[in-house]
């Protein structure tokens, strides 16, 4: 999606318009329709409420050895105001899915397949890491926000099955995030932020 | 803050400590504690994130067949705040999830082994039924508060996993809440609801 | 309403469609202005704030004897955005009002007019029925998503006023939800979940 | 406040049932009751959901010839957690409800008895009235937070009950607030603000 | 669903597009993408970000005293669900904030330069005053929706910036809002509701 | 209900009147205080309202050259339940603001002296840096969640005044939450996550 280039003068033409029917007197009306959430509902039922393959592993042939495979609003339009989303997380024997933050829900991970170290961070000024070995069975919980991490402790596959409280939760690797930007973060900025040399930032940011 | 440890005595620890918080004066910090469900975020940050056994079959020896293991805060107290559960929900051969809503969410299935007949109904006036097959690896909606049902159309045992946007979403079983509350709803009243003799009533009620 | 036939091909026009107006750079721009509950408000003034006719007695000439007047955001778009919304019920001597939910919301019965049983029913597993009679003044609640129902006790017309915590509370009358669904749920399932023979729910379908 | 009187002894076998839960160490269970809105609302079951009265006129024989009962959670506890709440208004003849606001609501008016002119003020910079008319059977809408005003435009009584989307919605009487503080606004502010002489201000003053 | 009403042909230009898309089979699809804030927040990426000029006094001359640059959604397109705004409040000597409400947000005031006294008023029936003398570097609060006043006390201006909960806060000016309604709100109304004379009202009225 | 006075001995009577009520059984009484967010707005004019010395310069000398001065329900406890903070940012020649994230809220950065680079990063799979340089009186948006930071440009000090959109949005400094936390994050997963040898690993974190 590329939403950006707000400040073309596309825009500029844009928002005049906006402008002129702010002034008009009643042109807001019939936004009944899709002002509300609650609206939204019965209107939901009418979206597709079926995504199939959730069974098949993702291609974990990557530098950190994991794959997701989202269920949100993007891939599955009947989850529009409810609020949840899952995915599915596959990851190869000492696969990491590496520190990430869901800027807008909570995730519940059950684990389907193997042992699988998790662990979340607490914020400033305390930085808990929190961890926990699990296995098939196990359900876990990272609050809202926070970065958190999984690594595969096993020989072989593993496989988890997160669900999050939102229908659009995002994702935020913190690595590429941070290292690999479009722009770059300038160096050294980064330099100072993580108090190392600002070689060392141009070596982590050619990597992504 | 300390948060960890929360199986082990530490847990007393813990609340010991937050009982002595709630006897200081610092009036605020009890607000804190219960007042805000922002500030909750932080707190519930300390509540066990874990529970195991959701790979544990479920008894499904019963008159439907079928057989569910919530995951919701009473059973994980680290669900307190965000808004999420999950559910295990085991079929026995031809087994049925019979008719029920979840008066505070919405429910994601996502089939993990064969083939379930699952459906919802929408609201008045239409009622309209909308049914699907799912094979394994299928993520359906079921809109909040819509009554639905699910059914093992194979010969093996069926699994799913559901994830409901509510930490407390509850279940209103339909033929339980109308036959087989307590006490009885009139049977009058019933009678006259579904249109049928009082002593089908009487006999439906019988079986709750 | 119409918002069915979600898996045709014209869902695929719809998506064509859609990602089209993702490419032009400002159709879903302006929804920003309108999509937030809180700009709406201001707009919602000037949606029309009045409806008339709810000192009209409904039509309780069915088999249930009673009947509703909603004034929800369908009927009354000046409701918009508010998260409130009102309905008359009216009651024939002895009539009823069968069991049912409100998905989205809790609502407050005030009696204006005669003597009126009323009683809900709490969610698994205790599905505790709980009833009180009613007279002129009082005022009851049904929390939100619990069955409910009313009963008039008089030998007269009675009359009730209810709130609804919703602009679009919704109303799923459970046995046309369950009995009377288009198409029908089929009957073996009705049959394993109320406990009875499957003529008993060829007959209960048959009435809807 | 007094949030006493469970009804019948029925109440108190619940009750017994959940004060129970509240002596038990398990922590996070009172977490459940003060953390989450979603948890009360089971909570919220067990509240007296009855109060009587509404059908009682109220008295009249004041300044303005306006009277309110209302019915928030402060009066019926059964309310807790439903964000919704009900008010009679009685007016004796030519009797006003002078300008005033609820921070926290919005309100659904419907007129029982009588013919009623109602206003509502739309905020800066437009301050534009909107009046109607109401009779008998008439809803109307206040929109959350904006000032309005009722009169009874008819020779005898008049009667509206009142919805709200709040169930602690708050009055302020805009008069009572600005000229009738405890202690009084300084008259020179009042003065400048209302563009008047000092001593108009202390007159308005001296009447609250 | 007939939301219709209109009330110029301007509207019908704007809304021609708009209803094409309504009976479009599909088009409320679409709204998937906009309805949801969640799905918001993505999109409002792309809006401006920016606004210019804060730092720049306002005119004060004018019979008050005061002036408000505010930052809202609607100055700044960036804030579109995020719920939060900004104000510059600038104070000639003694220059008054007349009492008004946010009917939507939650004010945090500090103070940038001067001496400034601010109040509050709570709801009915207590109307409590609560004032306080801030100076450089005071920040206080006012709660959503209670009136609310600043005074500059020093010899020179005075200046605070204000930070409001919600991106479209409202403001009602009280005297405005009540005397200076378009069209005036009868002066029968308003000499009850503030217990004086009608030539006070009108004179009042005449200023605004 | 007399909930003011919050700096008098007053205080103390009302907590003990309120701690007197948390053991009695009426235990419902207590959740009208705690439950709902809605009776805590009464309840929270009687918390304390001021918070002084946000004028007062932070003390900049440290790595990175910035410092924060919050104001959030932490320390000025009257903000609870209004859904609001601030925050004072003082900038060293140079300083910067390292990349963090608000897991709970938006930021609108106010400039009150200097010139500042502000930037923040959309999330996965885009993570595009917007970047804009800031003069006094420039107001920008860092989106709910994002990663932002902020570099004084200038020679001499620089200020901006933070608003968030929640009285509890936490921070999360990067840098400190992957290579700081307590105990450290396996450096072999930060290898993996950073594309870095294991000993760069190991030299931050040992800045941390």
């Amino acid at each position: 999606m590329v939403f950006v280039g707000a400040y073309s003068s596309k825009v500029f033409d844009f928002w005049k318009g906006v402008k002129e029917n702010l002034q008009k007197p009643l042109f807001f009306r019939s936004f009944n329709f899709f002002g509300s959430s609650e609206a939204l509902i019965m209107l939901s039922v009418g979206l597709p409420k079926l995504i199939r393959g959730l069974h098949l592993t993702g291609n974990t042939s990557n530098n950190v050895g994991y794959a997701v495979t989202p269920v949100t609003v993007a891939e599955l339009p009947g989850l529009n105001t409810f609020g949840i989303s899952m995915a599915r997380i596959d990851f190869a024997p000492m696969g990491i899915n590496p520190p990430h933050t869901h800027p807008r829900a909570t995730e519940t991970p059950t684990v389907i397949e193997g042992t699988i170290l998790v662990g979340f961070v607490t914020s400033n000024p305390e930085n808990r890491l929190i961890t926990k070995v699990l296995v098939k069975g196990d359900v876990f919980v990272f609050p809202e926000g926070l970065s958190h991490f999984q690594k595969n402790l096993g020989n072989g596959y593993a496989l988890a099955l997160g669900a999050l409280s939102s229908q659009n939760p995002g994702v935020i690797t913190i690595a590429n995030d941070v290292f690999g930007s479009n722009p770059d973060i300038a160096a050294d900025i980064l330099a100072k932020a993580f108090q190392t040399d600002i070689n060392v930032v141009y070596q982590i940011q050619s990597k992504f």
